[in-house]
């Protein structure tokens, strides 16, 4: 970010960063102790009104959402779906097993491996139901998301504000692929004090006229922003944002799923 | 942005920034000239690899994409259109007019006005065919995408380049809805030189792993981070991104289009 300091256009703005050093997550591992140590380490401190972004795994693996292959036995339900995916029936059933119902189940003839639109048992629809193989850095083993991942970003949340003696926010992201738009993008799936949305309702615009629908998925802008630093490929599962004009507040992830009653795509 | 620069944490990263003082712009305003004015005026440059992110809106506006609703003549459809789902037939009209198919068409009992679903001519699939009222500065008037984004934000791109002896790179945004989530987000409809995607496939996760569909929309997460800065009530259609690792290419938005063959929700 050389050059930005002497530059009058970035006075004010927000700055998202990468932390730097975290280790790698092992099951039992106490992550808010391993993010405060690492901070410490470099001299750095958190600020009033951060937020930080993290990636699910880091908190799946550190809570031991962790399943060996070799420990899954896959249903009759599970062997039928894999075969028509293409997909190893243990991975079926993890899917299952975190799902309430398949939503899709499709393999293009261009695909080795298809893919399971499922919904999770916490509302989201997502391909195979969030259960993901990569980044688990053992073989044949899948990580599932964190059995109440706003829970989770509560108690980190507490802890990182208890060490640092500020309030921050919290977002947990996982990276989902979207109906009609190509590539990945990460969303929120567990939140602590971020609002879900920003609602603008009754609010006017610059003309004066008054917002009827306008409501920002903050927790989703926030989440997707990650992206552009939370490097798939490096070790960067936690992004800090400093500079977020927002106010606290009790808020879940929850409130990001589409009723389905009002959804015309399940 | 008090106390960043005299932390180690923000020593490098992402900044972003909604550029201020952009007038309120009208057709056949030169939108590049308005810009370029406008960040002279305060004495700021642009630097080497910086993007824009720029509301369609003030594109929209500059080219004439303005409609009085007075002058237009709903056809049988539209009016047919209009009655189930309760909006001015003239509105309904204009979504046609930019359309080339109606995905879903709803009105729920708590609505006072509906949404058409529609595939957009330049393919997006998305609320209204983007057919907006909402900040257009004008009462009974509706606002259009550009006829070609993508060429718009090139045009833009070549003349900013120019004046500040750079290479940078454009992404024009509008906001969307999603299914299965709520609130809206900002995503890519228009790009200069900005990749729609990154391609990760083939590179190795932090395990050594090959990575087999890792593909961030690059496009969109600067789109959905925009959306942080960019306030629908306040006048800051343009955002500013400085520290992103990005590399030039000839791109087009619509690569974040998902083929019809591939997707399981038209």
């Amino acid at each position: 970010m050389a050059g930005l300091a002497d530059d009058a256009l970035m006075d004010d703005g927000v700055v998202l960063r990468a932390l730097p050093g975290i280790p790698d997550i092992h099951p039992g591992d106490d992550l808010a102790e391993v993010l405060i140590e690492s901070l410490r380490r470099r001299d750095m401190t958190l600020h009033d009104g951060d937020i930080l972004a993290v990636a699910h795994k880091v908190i799946s693996k550190a809570e031991g959402r962790v399943v060996a292959l070799a420990d899954i036995t896959p249903s009759a339900e599970a062997h039928d779906l894999a075969e028509r995916v293409n997909k190893d029936p243990r991975k079926v059933q993890a899917i299952l097993g975190e799902s309430t119902r398949v939503v899709r189940a499709m393999k293009r003839p261009d695909q080795d491996e298809g893919t399971l639109i499922a919904e999770h048992r916490l509302g989201f629809i997502c391909a195979n139901a969030a259960v993901d193989e990569s980044n688990v850095g053992a073989a044949d083993t899948v990580i599932l998301l964190p059995v109440d991942p706003d829970a989770s970003a509560r108690r980190l949340c507490e802890r990182l504000e208890a060490a640092f003696g500020v309030r921050l926010g919290i977002v947990v992201t996982d990276t989902f692929g979207r109906p009609w738009r190509m590539g990945l993008v990460n969303v929120a799936i567990g939140l602590a004090r971020v609002p879900a949305r920003i609602d603008m309702v009754g609010e006017r615009d610059a003309f004066g006229r008054v917002l009827s629908v306008t409501m920002p998925a903050l927790a989703d802008e926030l989440a997707a922003a990650s992206g552009l630093v939370m490097g798939k490929s490096d070790k960067t599962p936690v992004v800090l944002f400093r500079g977020i004009d927002w106010q606290s507040e009790e808020s879940s992830a929850n409130e990001l799923i589409r009723p389905k009653q009002e959804d015309l795509f399940r």
